[in-house]
């Protein structure tokens, strides 16, 4: 059973090289991020390169899981798990290795899978300076298709409890035969990991600082909005205020407006 | 100048396959999913497959925009504008193509960008119905790096402003010189591009809905949360309500954790 003190492999792919301080390879910050994350990016390419040169990404849904089968003693490692429709492009994918890569045998198809939170943004006195707060796990591995129906069944009330705990059990269950056949399973081993992750206060250069005739007219802070420590002006300028009720307001009225539509039948 | 009515052609890559009365191709749509955005993920391949059969992806600000060289009459096609340290992997990938696409002349690094936005959480009967209303945008091309300082400041400031609107104007501009070099400006000219949208009501089988002795027992509706119209729970159920209560605290105490630290000096 891996250990959650455990950290990743730093492999050339997976190591942070500019600005390492904010840089992680723990098991937990990295399962945790993807965890947390509304939705997952998950990159593939083309079965064959000929007529398409491009990288795919998707938005896809899933989380970090480690099955247990009923008669095994030892707890599998963590990997990530995704679902998807069965008919989906990249549900459909794992049986056909991309051609590229034909002369080699990998254990599934090479995938990479990104959860990226914007914490806020980081308004420093100079754009250059400026930043979010951010936690980002990027993690690369082999992804193939869950058939056992146990492992598979595991990993949709994972998914189902990981978006909000306690669903499974207070919905209608259990599937019927025909759900579990349309909803696929991809599990992703995972090869490599790292996260990097900002979590601090504005970071304004030193000649900025000290100029105090500059810093009377421009507002740092935070986009909630916080002002940093070395404000100068004294309240949150209009363009600020306005740009963060205008957000609100058009994100409320848009929720509003689209739940109060209809969704087309269902058999 | 392209004209905002436009579409982008359908190809096999773009093209949605399965709940295509979600798909559009509109630029307008599409564009104003990827300038919404708080983040954008971009995957882009090694430069050789032999050590490393892994595309990866790399979280980034950016934004779409179309750029006019003060001596041009036209506009130029609207193109993704990304930004990052000029010392960053991305930023440096460039300049050295692909070895699998060696044979091939192509006009950048392909690409691919994706901007995705989850409105909600929608609660069905069942775990398999269950749902997000969300806007997805996911564009191909070919990314290049802007050297142009005309072009450079252009995508700089639009950037920023696109987080911001009017930011730059009201932080110290111009950038120092050192400013400018320490960052990297890509550009992506698109190839294709398709986004899908779900927004609308929660969506149930009809064998659940003519279950009125189930649907007493669960409740269905939006995380916000909002109830379904065929909801027959009275109230919102304390899973749900601690959920969304737990996820709002943790934030907040996130935030203000964070900004309360001290950056790393710069000079």
């Amino acid at each position: 059973m891996p250990s959650e003190a455990e950290v990743y492999a730093h492999t050339p792919r997976s190591s942070v090289n500019r600005l390492k301080q904010r840089a992680t390879y723990d098991h937990e910050k990295i399962h945790s991020i993807i965890d947390s994350a509304p939705v997952l990016h998950v990159s593939f390419n083309p079965t064959s390169f000929e007529d398409d040169p491009f990288p795919t990404i998707l938005p896809m849904l899933g989380c970090t899981g480690s099955f247990t089968s009923s008669g095994a003693q030892e707890k599998s490692a963590v990997v990530i798990y995704l679902h998807g429709h069965s008919a989906s492009r990249f549900m459909k994918i794992p049986s056909q290795p991309p051609s590229y890569l034909e002369e080699v045998t990998l254990p599934g198809i090479p995938v990479c899978v990104a959860a990226t939170h914007i914490d806020g943004l980081v308004l420093a006195y100079t754009p250059f300076n400026h930043s979010c707060n951010y936690r980002s796990a990027v993690v690369h591995g082999y992804a193939s298709a869950v058939e056992e129906p146990e492992e598979k069944t595991y990993a949709l009330q994972l998914i189902t409890d990981n978006m909000l705990s306690e669903r499974w059990d207070n919905s209608r269950v259990p599937p019927t035969e025909a759900e579990m056949k349309s909803t696929g399973v991809i599990r992703v081993d995972i090869v490599s990991a790292s996260a990097k992750i900002r979590a601090y206060g504005v970071g304004n250069g030193q000649p900025d600082l000290d100029n105090e005739q500059m810093r009377k007219g421009v507002w740092t802070g935070y986009g909630e909005p916080v002002s940093a420590e070395e404000n100068l002006v004294g309240t949150v300028p209009t363009y600020i205020g306005d740009w963060i009720k205008g957000h609100n307001d058009e994100a409320e009225k848009y929720s509003k407006q689209i739940t109060s539509l209809k969704a087309p039948k269902k058999s």
